[in-house]
């Protein structure tokens, strides 16, 4: 690595402007860095197709590697779930979409002065769109979702709205146009009555400048998790019954371990990004976070498909939903070895029983490894963030209004040379290829989604950190750990509540399974909280 | 840019071995491509959906923006051109495809030692499959190119021969498989007969260190031109009438138009690389070398489609080539401004008899201009040297014995920025804009296909220059200037010869067109053929 004064010459020849305690920043986050990405600098590719960095787009674009499965039994929207109760509700007269989103801008306002989740209560547009779906209701002629409220991270644009990305440098003008994914939910008759808290562009700290830190529902002295963080957190308060999270390496699961919440995070291509401010084109995803694995499946189903706009979406035949309790026949293998051994034992405990209600529930149970899994995060980290300077090089003259921490990740992108930045998109097939061999003989994997509970928030001005065992570990060198392998691979992967931990608060299982088989995800995941009560336990009211 | 010494130790630190000569040299190239650079990292782009780098790939994809055209009269396969007489010899009794392989590998033989064009003689090989063609014949089964000899430039894998890609450092095995268009074309009945000189990895100078330079049949003490540069001489010298060659930055169409001859790059992702010795997954295609647009054609039919294994291989619609004749309706843009100005006045000439030609048959002429046209060369350079860098890192070991100007070159990439890398990758979405706002009111582009004709052969240890309007230029900052363009796109792109210059030597003109629409640019070059001779006219026989 070159000397601070020679980086300094470099940044600015690249166009960016740093000041010296910047660069210094920089400089000891790319030096921390590099022994991964010099072990991966070394390692031969095989000099044919797989040579090629968009192997690993191929992976995703395969639709067809999802088994084929017998045709699920409804379109599953069922009546599980907070939807369903929304939807009954008003089906049955007790309440309408004006009383309903009426109510959720309430609870949202008392959760935001407790938890500071919100960044814009939609107070006038929700009102109007709830008067529209209260007459859809009276008239009979209700959307799949006509009335239900939900909460969008200040990342994904909602027409008529400024989205702030929670920065001090974007959100003076309303956006044009609503992102994909909500003009989807509200074609289907959902209501966003919020713009939830971010870390600054998705990729700041637990304390951006802005808008300040969100606090943990289940313990105020705690953080709610990120990026998506105040989505989880007005989540988790019981405020709306779900939001929409973006996830670049864990952004909606991390969040949702720490709330106690499903979150997923689909597969690459699954759901467009159009409308969404990007960190990471490679990496970056959207997806819901709710409190049951049933309103997941009923979101993904409505957001999912190309939008013609998004270049990386790709064509999928229709979502079939699978919702059989049993899971007789499905076979899972609970991930060891180096990429999952550094985690709480709390945490283990929530995966080990987690394990035991799959195997409860009819699955058979094998035990695998992925030899490059701790690989993911370095480099998926060194991805992220040389995408991130590219973008961010256009707002050059504003770093300096950044959060530190945003700068401090981001910046480690600038001086990535091309040849590391392709031999990682090369590495992304090889890590899937250690995911199709598991998937050869499984049908999903199971691990850990983090490796601690939530952390402690930070003092202002200090690094974070999580706990593992007792001991404490940088947050970023830790709380991704086992996130990022889906981001890199384009895997989809699902999170949802194992339990709770010694600390009171809850834990987390992921399951990531093959290219566009969120059915499977999904499935086993209702038949676990078939069998827990995790999922529907709330943090005592703010 | 850093100072030698320092940046000696960057390369090093990046897993590249380079003496201080090859780092100086590089250092050279790096400043003097900077510029270009430069003033890109500076320009900004929107923070949405374009900003993905993706979405240059997507303009490729969209199989659907060539217009609609009726059905074509018959499947291609016409008799015109020289295949359709290597044919027409085999139904009527005149040759056996026995026969006609021997006559080919002895044409092949007189050509090699007057031009130095051929790397490997397949006469076991092509012997063996030249018995099963004849027996095919008098079978009265005979299949599409049934008996047709053809030449593969030493890039392209042949089952069972090996591939030397021009360098001292490959070669040592046999391939173990065909590429997918040498397969293709012996499914179709074609015999590949030699294995033709290429400029190192399709990279280096016209004096590789392994084989040497490549005369050009026209003239013998000028060079064929490159990288196809056996392929083109082989086909001009009329030893074959076809051959395959690759295209990253005018590679196919630049031989060419030295040779006399008609070169297909085809659009980005029509037909598959696998096989192929790799040098830019983002620029490099695959085409064929022929006489007339007729071979062209019919070749290209054969050739297109994806294979499942080029992970950048786009679904396509059935190919419906178009012969019609008459061009009333059809309106080209003959492409002024900056890009097309540096242009030797024979050069020139050309392109305007094409143009003439184009009138006559019956076509609108209009004027246009790419604003940033010629910013595609260095932009493309920039994309291409940072993968071939990343490719060839796996070979650090080797580059002493590589030629001088391969290392050079591809050594410009090591230190590029992936952020700078990136910014070039959305470039292509703006100049594809810019070829869209042209395609918008025209059909196809005209513009030279380099601004010269042929080379003389450089001395060994000197530089190749270009000679326009009898002033000297740099080879490779001159000769892919307007050939570019479509590497970087994706654009299909098609150079046919326009006439001869004051030196004798062939002079080309270049159609380009909207993705996916070859069939236009094949119509309108046999339609300039239909009222030209220069494709019949070949050079003296050595």
């Amino acid at each position: 690595m070159a000397e601070p004064a020679a980086l300094a010459r470099e940044v600015a020849r690249l166009g960016y402007v740093l000041d010296d305690e910047q660069v210094g920043a920089m400089r000891a986050a790319v030096v921390a860095a590099e022994p991964a990405i010099a072990v991966l600098r070394g390692r031969p590719v095989p000099m044919d197709g797989d040579a090629d960095p968009a192997h690993g787009d191929r992976w995703a674009r395969a639709a067809t590697t999802a088994r084929e499965r017998p045709a699920a039994a409804h379109d599953g929207g069922d009546d599980s779930g907070e939807i369903g109760a929304f939807l009954a509700a008003f089906a049955a007269g007790r309440s309408t979409p004006d009383r309903a989103v009426a109510e959720a801008l309430e609870r949202l306002r008392t959760a935001h002065v407790a938890l500071n989740c919100t960044i814009r209560f939609l107070d006038e547009r929700a009102t109007r769109a709830a008067a529209e779906s209260t007459r859809r209701w009276a008239d009979g002629r209700p959307r799949p979702l006509e009335g239900v409220p939900f909460g969008v991270k200040d990342v994904v644009d909602v027409a008529g709205v400024p989205t702030t990305a929670g920065s001090w440098c974007h959100g003076d003008a309303p956006a044009a146009a609503s992102a994909t994914v909500v003009r989807r939910l509200e074609e289907a008759g959902a209501i966003p009555v919020s713009k939830d808290a971010t870390t600054e562009f998705a990729v700041g700290g637990p304390r951006p400048p802005r808008f300040g830190a969100v606090r943990n529902p289940w313990d105020a002295g705690r953080w709610a998790g990120g990026s998506s963080t105040g989505s989880a957190a007005a989540v988790a308060a019981r405020a709306v019954p779900f939001a929409l999270g973006t996830d670049v390496g864990g952004s909606v699961r991390l969040p949702a371990a720490w709330c106690g919440l499903t979150g997923l995070k689909p597969t690459a291509g699954a759901i467009p990004r159009t409308g969404i401010f990007p960190l990471s084109w490679t990496a970056e995803t959207v997806g819901p976070l709710t409190r049951s694995a049933a309103d997941a499946a009923r979101l993904f189903a409505l957001l999912r498909g190309p939008d013609g706009a998004d270049p990386r979406g790709v064509d999928l035949p229709p979502f079939a939903p699978d919702d059989r309790p049993d899971l007789a026949g499905l076979r899972v293998a609970v991930i060891g070895g180096e990429v999952t051994a550094f985690c709480d034992a709390d945490v283990r405990a929530g995966v080990d029983a987690a394990v035991g209600h799959l195997a409860a529930a009819g699955a058979d149970v094998v035990e695998a490894e992925l030899p490059h899994g701790a690989a993911a995060l370095p480099i998926g980290y060194e991805i992220v963030f040389a995408e991130a300077a590219t973008l961010h090089r256009l707002d050059r003259d504003r770093w300096d209004r950044y959060d530190p921490v945003t700068v401090r990740r981001i910046s480690q992108g600038i001086t990535t040379p091309a040849v590391d930045y392709l031999r990682a998109l090369q590495f992304r097939a090889e890590l899937q290829r250690e995911l199709d061999a598991v998937l050869t003989d499984a049908d999903l994997l199971v691990m850990p989604t983090c490796p601690s509970t939530a952390p402690w928030l930070p003092e202002s001005g200090s690094e974070a950190v999580v706990v593992v065992d007792g001991e404490t570990f940088p947050l970023y060198a830790a709380q991704s750990r086992t996130t990022m392998i889906a981001n890199l691979t384009g895997a989809p992967a699902l999170a949802l509540p194992s339990g709770f931990a010694a600390d009171g608060c809850p834990t987390s299982v992921q399951f990531v399974g093959r290219p566009h088989d969120e059915a499977t995800l999904l499935r086993a995941a209702r038949a676990v909280q078939a069998r827990t009560d995790h999922h529907r336990r709330g943090p005592s009211p703010a």
